[in-house]
Parts: structure tokens; sequence; C-alpha cells
């Protein structure tokens, strides 16, 4: 099994390689009755491109999206909606030289014995450029739930060891930020500290935090498909994530009980927890407060300082990678862990609630 | 969907509350030919059980595990293995006031939120005996891994802020430590702090590690099913983890690329990396080095200090828990963590090996 | 992949083997709020029980069913149901000379070259002794659709070619019939044809029928999971069934259009058909008329009279088969047709309507 | 879940409507290394084109297949095959009445039912031309199991009572018989009676057989997932399909069990059946023999002759369905009964095998 669909009830599958004719994703399982088109998705498509930014790579394509089934008169049907993006600015002599040997920190050496062979065309399918399916389908997802009431901000917390002030988010400053940071000042830091790693070939990491709302209790199963549980496993999905925190997370471990524990107070006649350090869940079930994850990314790997490495006739050489690559993946996976977590927690959704729209709607009062 | 199966090739189903009858699991998809009873399992159950220690729940069980189904002969049949293990040991008169109210830190209120009412007894469902089911069917993958050379070895890393030296974890140690940690000197004063503790009532959290060796490359599925994602999902699935870190995990995001990458040597004519930032995987797929992952564990949320709370009259109230309770699950978890690896590896193990013993025993020079 | 486990949303794992210690099944997807004890479940294990009759196996078991999870206060919980029910009548020494050979018509030889060996004794897992599992949470699935208002009507139609009639078949007769025909004219000739068999050590095949009534529209999803697909590979999974019918069935295909499709007509503002040729379905999903399928069932292979076959010394050999063996499965299999059904029905419906009790019986008007 | 993804381990998703932009296919789970393009896909597409026969509707279009990703230097790579199939010849004008009412044997009404609106264009999802991504997979699956050696001969049974001979089909005659039959004599007579009906405006059934040699034994799982119920689910899922055998199938019912048992002789050291009345499996697995099964189709259901409906105003009307529309549908599905298998056969494989094509490869002595 190839692993390449997500979900049991909203599913996504995704296809495509760095430097194949397209790239796409084909979502089963989206209530019928959704007002979508395109312009729904080119803005997630925009958030995941490279930019103008010389913190990305040079590689600059449009990502237009086009929906080729599973749309009528501007909604969709409930049957399959398949979304592809053409390839248009990938250059293969670039990779010629990569077929020969294994890069440091890429998955050229595991395809090769997973396989027997590789694309070696930009990484092939192990790509950044896989998460262009990914983020599609998610805007999809993010407009079902967003049509519930449910509402996403995410935003790159931290780049090296430069952590934004993330106390009050605001969405609309972070879209605007070259580095998806809530927070100026330590976003201009961060641009300083990358600019020094670009000129000596080098490359950072960070994290990623993604924040949701609005959610009703309820959602995931207890035991294996905790909802905890389902959004570690999408999130870890992404290629370069080493680390997943929900709530608290690792600082959870250095807790004592009575500071873990959220307590209860009641609030229009509801119970309502007073702290949110289980970050939205309790026993694997959204408690109805905010849901909040984390996602640490690895530096990219791709970098131009000289490595140590070993050739396909196993031989020791030190290899320069040339090439557009990000010094730093992480703004750019913002929308991507947003992308990831909105097709989990549609999945738990509709497991929850079936997939009848008019049922949905009604349940969340709209 | 309830999400109690875990697995597409090597699947358990659990089953059980805490204080039913019994508890079990079944396992559908383990190759015939594996010799198996109930001796395998046993030393796995007493790794979980609270044993003689004053830092576990009094409860204490047998849990004697009786193999129902799939075994003839001393061997695996191809067939599901049922595993049984009878509730010998509860006191429901304990629990009677738990119904009324929602425990911070636990389940009781979402359960109601998602099914209406709750089997309140011990926490029913959400209880940490429903653990129980995963270390038994945890101990039959273990089994079946160790028999192709895969070594597991597993520790309690921390408690709260005191951490083991865990350069060079002796497995006989670990298994004779009071808390199954790898340092006594950290042992000891993790015993001291949580005497502390236990005098108020309080709780804490803390740190597993598991460190598996002798897996072949090649496991691990690119895109959604990578290697990474399938342990992070599989292991937040035990109650109580807040994140979950592969290799140099939350670290990661700090490092530069060429302090993050592991560069490639040859070695024996093959390709060996010269250090393991990632993990043990590389996109997704394991590399052949060993593979590392931790699990950072919140406070046991049943404590007895005074916590404000609200009953299912939507009436706040104060109270003290009372009952047996662990002041920490940390070292009963650890064999949880390695029961849910096991299930991971033996699943992606059998998804690209197939399920004929004859030629994963081949493919492994056995 | 063992394939022991049915459905996605409401999802069955059976277990066990003909003469091992148990045999169970785990239901995982029930919702919660069902009342539910032992007593919904002995009568359909009665329909499957050999009984008095001369025409099925002197093998006579209580197959008393015990439900260790899953249920609390006399309600389903949401967790997993699972379902016990003891071998007490197995007589293993009955069974030694079967290891040795191959007997036409059943798994032996299948399961030898799958696995390289088997469970001998009364043919293991593929025993119809495994059915009893299937049965057990047949009956919880019938109970959660009578709950709605769906009501199951299954009969012997047919042993060898004595056909019952089946016009207006009467649910009480049929409970009360030898071999749960619908007609006693018929059940009679059966008897005396089976006599006959009985004589010369044969057997004979036949067909079951089941009728479902008062489902909703809607349920079955295009394309791969029709409701007719999904109903077909599940009653197909029964052993010795090697054909099915829906609707008209095979005689369909000598119709032409005009006498195939069923003209619609308004009744109390309803569209509603005037024939039911399709048998309750249009384009896979529920069109609100009574869902019917036929189960065509070979003869019982286990027969006494002289067979050649091979050993597994690839000897040929002569045998007569002794033990308890049924001159017909056909009566024995009605239950079984309706617990596959019952299964298929509750899993699409709660893959339509989400799994929340309240919902759904809002929805049925309940 | 909308059940347009078929497969565990071999996996295909189909998406796209009749009258959308395209159509397509995304198979995961294809092993690496298998050669393949578009010349291997187009045969099979043509064998399901209308072409010039007047029996087939006139909508005629190139059906040219584009592989978007998944094959690298002429060889699969294990990553996911996107397969795109444009829509070049709808009409959307021919549709716009159909709208308004609902077209008897048709999904129109159930469609409503199931998501309170329709895409009305020529079925949308539920038109025969879906099938152009199952045809599309389903000679990628052909593909990697004739490179085994395992070889599918299918082909037209019958139409109405017009039953052919098939005591020894010929494979290259069949592709060149306007109908798909494998005897001349039958398929003229089965002309004459279509173009009786196309007089009439009327419409014909059919049976489509499939023989598969070659199969290794050992393939499908035990209980539910049994090779004879995966291959009827899968098949009973094409659309107009009523019925389902395997090997002897509805006369299995009518038979002893001396007839219907398939004894064994020893042939070249080996165990081998010497009539083939279960049709290549027992207890649900192969059994090395040839498996053997046949699909049911009901007439086309729409027909030009007039007919009584209701739409969707609930008035009672009168309707001539005019369009493109084939009189028989059964020669065109015979190519998607043996996609159907093939994908089923592939999947069961993998499941068995693992997804490594050098091991799959050396297996079959190849």
């Amino acid at each position: 099994m190839a692993g390449s669909t997500y979900g049991d009830a909203f599913r996504v599958t995704t296809w495509g390689e760095s430097h194949g004719a397209a790239l796409g994703a084909v979502i089963d399982g989206c209530p019928a009755g959704l007002m979508l088109d395109e312009s729904d998705i080119m803005p997630f498509m925009t958030r995941r491109r490279p930019g103008n930014s010389k913190y990305a790579t040079k590689r600059s394509e449009a990502d237009e999206v086009k929906i080729l089934s599973g749309v009528f008169e501007g909604k969709t049907t409930g049957t399959p909606i398949s979304l592809m993006i053409s390839n248009t600015d990938q250059h293969s002599g670039d990779y010629s030289k990569i077929a020969s040997y294994y890069r440091p920190g890429h998955a050229d050496y595991t395809f090769d014995m997973k396989y027997g062979f590789r694309d070696y065309r930009g990484g092939g399918r192990s790509s950044g450029r896989e998460t262009a399916g990914r983020v599609a389908a998610g805007a999809v997802a993010v407009k079902f739930l967003e049509s519930l009431g449910i509402r996403f901000v995410s935003y790159t917390r931290s780049i090296g060891s430069i952590t934004a002030d993330v106390s009050d988010p605001d969405p609309e400053y972070i879209l605007s930020d070259p580095l998806f940071m809530p927070d100026k000042e330590a976003s201009v830091r961060a641009m300083e500290y990358l600019e020094g790693l670009i000129a000596k070939g080098n490359s950072a990491g960070g994290v990623v935090e993604c924040r949701i709302s609005g959610l009703m209790p309820g959602l995931g199963e207890p035991v294996f498909d905790k909802l905890d549980a389902m959004l570690s496993g999408s999130v870890m999905s992404i290629g370069a994530v080493k680390a997943i925190e929900i709530g608290d997370g690792t600082a959870a471990s250095l807790m004592t009980g009575l500071e873990s524990n959220d307590q209860f107070t009641v609030t229009d006649g509801k119970a309502v927890k007073t702290t949110n350090h289980s970050g939205g869940t309790l026993g694997g079930i959204s408690d109805g407060s905010q849901l909040c994850l984390r996602a640490h990314f690895k530096p990219t790997p791709s970098i131009s300082a000289l490595q140590h490495t070993v050739n396909t006739e196993m031989e020791e050489i030190s290899i320069n990678i040339k090439g557009r690559h990000d010094p730093v993946i992480v703004p750019r996976a913002v929308v991507v862990v947003e992308s990831m977590a909105a097709l989990t927690l549609a999945d738990l959704l509709i497991r929850n609630m079936g997939s009848r729209m008019d049922d949905i709607l009604r349940f969340y009062g709209r």
C-alpha cells in the first residue's frame, strides 16, 4: 500500500511528482451542496508559493488549480472533486547529477532501497512540491469547516531560536508578513538570521503553530483514532516535521497534575474550562475549547555548503547541491500544516455527523 | 466509526472497559507459523502492572492473558488471535460519585458530549486499563519482529525535570529499576520527587523513549503513511501523551541544515549514515539506522488535591478524587509505547513484504 | 491482511475456530444508547443451531453468547461490544484423520497452500462454525435497524429443485418450519428429498432469500460501494454461496428495458415505483422500496459417500468422511444471510447518517 | 464516505462525470518497475468505446488516456499513477429536460434523495461513462498480472436468451466480433434480436463471462475477504449488474454434494482437481484452477419507448427518452468486468505477496 490516500470519510488521494506533467488531489466524501470554485482554493496555493521573497526557491509557478469534477452549478455534488495543478516551471536539466548520489537528509537513499530505483528529478514524489495537492484539498476542507463556523489561525511561531510573540496573533497581519510570523519584530530578526545562513549555503528550521476555534465537543474517537492521534499522524506526514505537540506539549511532562489539569466552571449554563493546557481535547475527543498544535520542522536539507556522501557506485564523494532551494521551508509550510489539520477535522466531523450537509448545518445552527 | 481498530495488514482491535467482565484484543493478519504461547505475552503484562511499587495504583490484578484462537500446536495459523484478560479486582463501589461530575483532565465531559452518557466506572473505556489489550497485542508484534532480528529498548527517560542518562541504556537494568529508568541515580531522585508529590495529593508527568534497531531500509510509505507519521499517530493515541518526537525532534528546529543532515559514508560496501539526527527515517522511510522516538506524558489527572469543577447539574463544586491512582503513569506506560511502536512496525513491514512468513524470513536471511 | 473485519463505520471482527476454546465477534461503531442484552442475541443463535432436526449436524451446543463489553446499564455505550461463545461440544478426536488429506469441496488444500499448514480440527477457521460470530453480531445490527422501523424477512426459498411459494411469506410460520421455508407443502417435499440423499451419504444445496422493508432512500454510495455491491460482497463471503441475485437477478438479463424498468407514480405526494424489478436499489442507492436478495448455496461438501482425493504425501486415495455433518446447510444459513445483510445495512446507514443515535432517530421520526 | 476508492493494497480512486471536463483514475500501490505506457491502456479503452456498431451509442470519443504521474523512464515508480481522459464529445444540450423528471431504471431519483440535487447532464456520476476510469485502471492491473503469467479471457456469453457456445472461446475471434461473443452464429442471431428491439425503442440485457488462468493458489483471505466475495463486490459495483455467479453459480444449488465436489488427483506431483465446479476457489482462496465468473446485466434503462414517471414537481408524466443510448450495454461491459476482476486480483495478490516487484517475480518464477 503506497499510502497516498488520507482519511476515511473525507478522503483525499494526492498524486504527482515534482517534475511530471501535473500534480493533483482527488477528494472523495465532501458533502454535497457546498459552494465551491477555484477562487476558494487559489489563496491557499498563493500562501504555499515561493513568491518574491528571497527566502524561498526561485522556482515560480502560478499553481493554477483546475476543478475537473464534483462541482455542478457552483456547488459540490457529493461525488469526487478532482483538482489538478500543471507543472509549468520544472527544469529537469538541473537534476541530472542527483541521479548518481544520495543527498544527505533526503529520501534518495530510502527510495532506492524501497523501490530499486527512483524518479530523481527534483526529488520526484518526495519533493516538497507534493504538498501542492494537500493544500488544494485542504482549502476545500477549510471552506467546508468555515461554513460551520470553525476558524483557523496558523503562523510561523519560530525560525531557529527566534520565537514570535503569539499571545494575540492577528490573522490579517500574518498574511502580510514575509515569513508569516504574527510578530513583525521577530520576523525582522529571523530575516537577518536567514541572511547569514544564505551567505554560508546553509539553512534553518522552525515551528508552525495552528489554532482552531469553534469546534463542537465530541470530535475524535476514543482509543486509536483520538483527535490528538489523528492530527499527529496527519501533520507528521508532512516531510521535514520531526515533532508534534498538542496543547502544552512537551512542557506537560514537566508539570504537576494540579498545574496541568484544566478545571471547569459554568458559563452560560455550560461547562467551560478555565484554562486550556490540554489544547482542546480530553480523552482524545474535542472539548469545545480552542485546538492548538505545533509542528517542528528540521532545516531544509538541500544546502549548497560542502557535504560528504556516497554515490550509487558506493564511492564516497563530496557535493555542493545546486539549484533552487528554500533556506527555510517553515513559512511556506504554514498553510500545509493548516491543510492537514483541516483534512483531519473534516474527516472526524463527517465520521461523527454523517455526510448529509443539511443535518450537519442544522446541528451547527446554520 | 469508533476507532478501536489499528493497522491495515497487521490489524488489532481492542475491546473492554475498566470495570467490565474482561478486556481483550483481536489480532488479524499475524503471519502463520510464528511460535506463540501465553508465556510470550505475560512479561509484557507484568511490565504494565502496578506491582508492589508505591508509585502505582494499589489495584493489583494478575492480568492473566488467555489465547482463545489463532494458535494451533504452538504456532500462529494466520487467522485471528483472540487475547482475553479477565478483570478480577474492580471495585465499582469506589466510582459511584464520579458519575455526577466531570473530573478535570479526564474524558468524563467529552464522553457525555459525544455519547449522551458514559460508563463512569473507573473511566470505562477511557481508563488507562484499556491499554492492557494494546500491550497483549504488542507482545505478539514484538515477538514477530524479534524473530526477524529487530530489537526494542524502551525506558523512562524523565520524570518531571529529572532526566536519566540514556547514553548507553542497559536493557537488563531497566527492567529491574522501579521506574524503568536506565539510570539508577536519576531514578532515586525521581522517587524523592514523587514522594513529595504524593504527600500533597499531586502527580507528575514524564517522557518515555523507545529505540528500535535491526530494521530493514524501506519500511513506511511516502506521503501520508510515512513511518514517522504512522508512529506518531499510534503513540499519540495513548491517553496522556501530549507530544511526540522522532530523532532530534523539537531540537531539529533550532539546528542548521549542516548540523541536522546525516552525511553518508561507506561501510562494508553499504551506504551508512555517520550520525542519526533523523532518528532512523528519511523521507518517511526507514533508512536502516536506529529508530528513535520519544513520547511526552502529562501528569496523571487523577489527584486527591482539591480541584474545582462542574457537576452534571451544571453546578460548580470542589472535589477530592479518592481511589487507587498512580502518582505518575510514565513507568507503566513504557511498555505501552513499545507495544504501539511494534504494532506500527509489524503493520508497515507486512504491507511492504506481504504476509507469507517464509518470504519474510528469507528476506531477513533467517 | 487476513480479512476478518467487515465494515467501515459499523465494523465487525470475528475470531475463533471450530475446535478452539471459544469463538466471538467484536462490534466497533455501534451507536450509543441502544438497549441491548443477551436475550436479543439468543434467538438468532437458536435459528443457527442444529436443533433436533435430523437435517443438521448432531453437534449440539447451547451457543450461549456473553456480552463482555460495550454495554452499561442495559444500553450500548458506543465502545466495542465484545461477544463470546464458548465451544462446549467439540470432539477433536473425530478429525484426526482429516489432517492427512484434502477433502473435496473444502478449504483444506487452499489453507495448506496459503499458510503452509492448517488447524485441521473440524475445518478450523474455515468451518461453518465461524458463522456463529457473524450471527451474534448480526443480531445486534438487526436490533439497531429494527429500532428505526426496518424489518427483515428471511427464509429458505428452495432446496435442490423444490421451491417454496414465496408470494406472501409469513414470518411466524417460517420460524416454526423445520427447514425455515415459508411453504409447508414444499417443506415436506424437501424433507423427503433430503431423506433420500441421507440414505446415500449425499447432500443438497438450495437458495436463501432475504427481504428488507422500511429502508430510507439514500443508502449506498455511488460507484464502488453501491448498496448492491456491498450486499453481494458480504453475503458471498458466507462459505458455500456461489451466486447472488438482487431483485430480478439473473432473470433481468432475459428481459427488455420496458419489462425491467420500474416506472414511477405519485402516492401521498411521493414518488413510488409501481413495480420492483430492481429489488430496492437504483444506481446502487436504496430507493425506498423493498430490498430483495437471494443467495445460492452449493451442497454441503462433507458427505460420507465414497470420494477420490489426494493426501498430503501426494498419494491418490479414496475416502468416506465420517463425523457430524448437515445433509443441507441452507436452513441454518438463513439467519447467516440475514445477519450479513444487516451488517452491511447498518454500516451504510451510519456512513450516511453518522453515529449519533439521537440524530438517526430524529431522521427516522422516532 | 462516497465510495469512489476500490482496494486496499492496489487501490484505485475514480473521478469524473459524464459531462465534466474530464474523467480519470488514480492507482496507488502499483509495484515499482512495471513497464507501462499509454499504449498498454488504449486497447482497453477501445474495447469499451461505442465504435461504429449501431448497437452502441453514437457518442464517439477518442478516450485518449494520459498518464500524468507515477511512471518514469517507461517504468512505474511505486507512486500514484494518475490517468486522465478528457471529455470531448459531450452534448449538454441533450440533457436539459432530464433535470425535471426521474427516468425509470436510472439513479435520478435516488441521487436527489441522497444529495438533495444532482448533476443531471448525462447521468453525471451515475453515467456508464464513469467506467472509463475503471477500465483505464483495469488495464494497468491486467498488465501487472499478465507480467506474472496470469491470463484473462472475457466475452459476451448471452444477449437476452441467445447464448453463445463458450466451450472453447477464442480470444482473437472475440475481439473481432461486433458483440464480443465467442460464437459467430449466436452473434448474428443476437444482432437480429437487437434490430427488433431498436425498432421498438426498447433494449436488451445479457451476461458477461470472465475466465482467468494462471493464478497461484492462496489468493483471497478466509472469512469476509474471500476471493469470491471480493470479486462479487467489485463486479456487482458495475451499474446494471443484477447477479453474480462464481463457478457453477446458481446451478450449484440444484446439485448434490457428489456432483458439486471437485475431486482431486495427482498430476506432476501436485494435487489437481479433476473438475472445476467451484470456479477456481475453495474456502474463498484460489486453488490454482481456472477462475470463472459471470455477471448478469439488466437491459439498458434508457429507452425511447413511452414510459410513465414522475417529475420533480411530483406530477405524473409520460416520457420518451431521446439522445444517444446503447440498445444493449453488455458488449461494452465485457472489458469493464475484466477490469474489475483484475483490480480485485491485483489487490489480493499484493495483500498476500507484498508490494516488492522482485519478490513477486521470483515467486512466480519470472
